[in-house]
């Protein structure tokens, strides 16, 4: 038996787009058996909906990838799926099936693949890194991908920061959310995104909240994607008033993340009031960042 | 009599295009005395050719910037200049003068002005803070400009890295090495400099070496403005050879600037010898960073 769990990952981050993320404490589980039968995929959550129970499932597709690569044959499994991480909210619940998948890939055919090694192969089934790296590793991520190889940077984000995780009833599936983008932006809002990107880069490591507060602003992605989110630009001015110290959408929505002080105990009050007078039934839980990334029994 | 000294920048460090500088131990000396005379300015050096002697030069229109608002009346002055940054080099000589000239107005009319209100007023001349921040406080800068005002991190440069000059005699003007810039760009490409821009935020401020290498790279000027340096493939590629951890265009060129290892003593001699085979008069000066700032005497 197999028993991995994997965090949740908030990526982009506002100015970070498609290169940032933090890993969060929610984790799913799963738990694997090698078995006779072809393949058995067993949910019982509120995700289950979302689970392809057949050789779709994203973390069977991703053991297969490690499988093939190892030249090696993948008998039957049994995967017993306990899910916190809700699908299609943009919380990374693709990278934390993927790099699930990876890890037991490289457990079950004993590839004795490095986390480096399994982190290239995830960011390839992904297609960009910003999920898949602290999904893997935990903590703050900023990664690129070079000759298909991931180049990444990870830190602990300062332990005076929480993060509250803003979702509505709706899903909003990543393709939907490429799909909105314009395929070319100025010189100017590049720059904008890449100065704040990189300032953001030394307040999170740092703790510096002024710098948070001035630097978590975006023209690549937030300003196209927010059409797609009633009540963005609401949610986004009462997180200011109730002292949060950035709010972003969180990957490609419709999941928006307010960055707070630890000490900020009224900002979840304060913010269901006003959530609870919007349409599409938005919840809001208040959590740490996860330095832990995927842990794996063997 | 005030005496002002103020660093070289180099700016943009390859992906964080007009937001990111670092200062260079090569410095300016300005010896300010008020006079009855309207303006006399004194330069006897190598850079004098290229400094205008009236009412436009950039000192001079510095000081009665910061003269016009405080509402007081400019009389007249002598300014000694003694360079030691070469003009349109792509070494901050404008940055410089800048402010040299903000912090000589801001003494001079007993404006009482903050730095960071210095600051601010230098960038709106420059149009870009990337020089302007690092010129006034030294180290490794990223900043930005917000509702005319900077945002900035400071930080000093891991103390393992050093500065290879490498310029040739032609001069550059950066409004020449704008113009070939396009005005849009792929999502892609900008995607590419907001990742190495933080990784290479990471990378300096941690000293990480190999994160350096793989960070500093470019996708937003380089390409075009390499076209305006003869040799620019050639001497990356050599710099490569010599072990060098990365090489960018410094500012808007033609200076080309190699980060080494402080042991990597063999470096100089090794470019030297294929600078030397090049047309245009290269010449190469490995130098510190500086992490003193703007420093005036009153």
């Amino acid at each position: 038996m197999i028993k991995v769990t994997v965090p949740a990952t908030t990526a982009n981050l506002g100015p970070g787009f498609d290169c940032m993320g933090i890993a969060l404490q929610i984790r799913n589980t799963i738990i694997v058996e090698e078995s006779d039968k072809k393949l058995e995929i067993i949910c019982h959550d509120r995700q289950s909906k979302y689970i392809e129970k057949n050789k779709s499932n994203l973390i069977y597709k991703s053991i297969k990838t490690v499988f093939d690569l190892s030249g090696k044959r993948l008998s039957g499994l049994s995967l017993n799926l306990i899910n916190e991480i809700p699908a299609c909210r943009g919380l990374g619940s693709s990278a934390a099936c993927i790099a699930a998948g990876c890890a037991i890939g490289n457990a079950l055919s004993q590839s004795n693949l490095s986390i480096n090694e399994l982190i290239d192969i995830g960011a390839q089934i992904e297609g960009h890194p910003d999920n898949i790296v602290p999904a893997f590793i935990g903590g703050f991520a900023i990664s690129c991908i070079e000759n298909k190889k991931v180049i990444y940077h990870n830190s602990k984000p300062h332990s005076n920061f929480v993060f509250s995780v803003m979702s509505p009833s709706f899903t909003l599936p990543t393709i939907e959310s490429r799909k909105v983008l314009p395929d070319l932006l100025t010189r100017q809002d590049a720059v904008f995104n890449i100065s704040r990107a990189s300032l953001m880069t030394a307040a999170l490591i740092s703790g510096d909240v002024e710098l948070l507060m001035h630097s978590c602003k975006d023209k690549l992605h937030q300003p196209y994607r927010k059409k797609l989110i009633p009540d963005f630009d609401f949610i986004a001015e009462k997180a200011k008033q109730g002292r949060a110290y950035a709010t972003f959408l969180s990957g490609a929505g419709p999941t928006i993340i307010a960055v707070l002080d630890k000490t900020n105990e009224s900002f979840t009050r304060f913010m269901e009031q006003h959530l609870f007078e919007l349409k599409n039934g938005w919840t809001i839980k208040t959590i740490e960042a996860s330095c832990e990334g995927l842990e794996i029994n063997v």
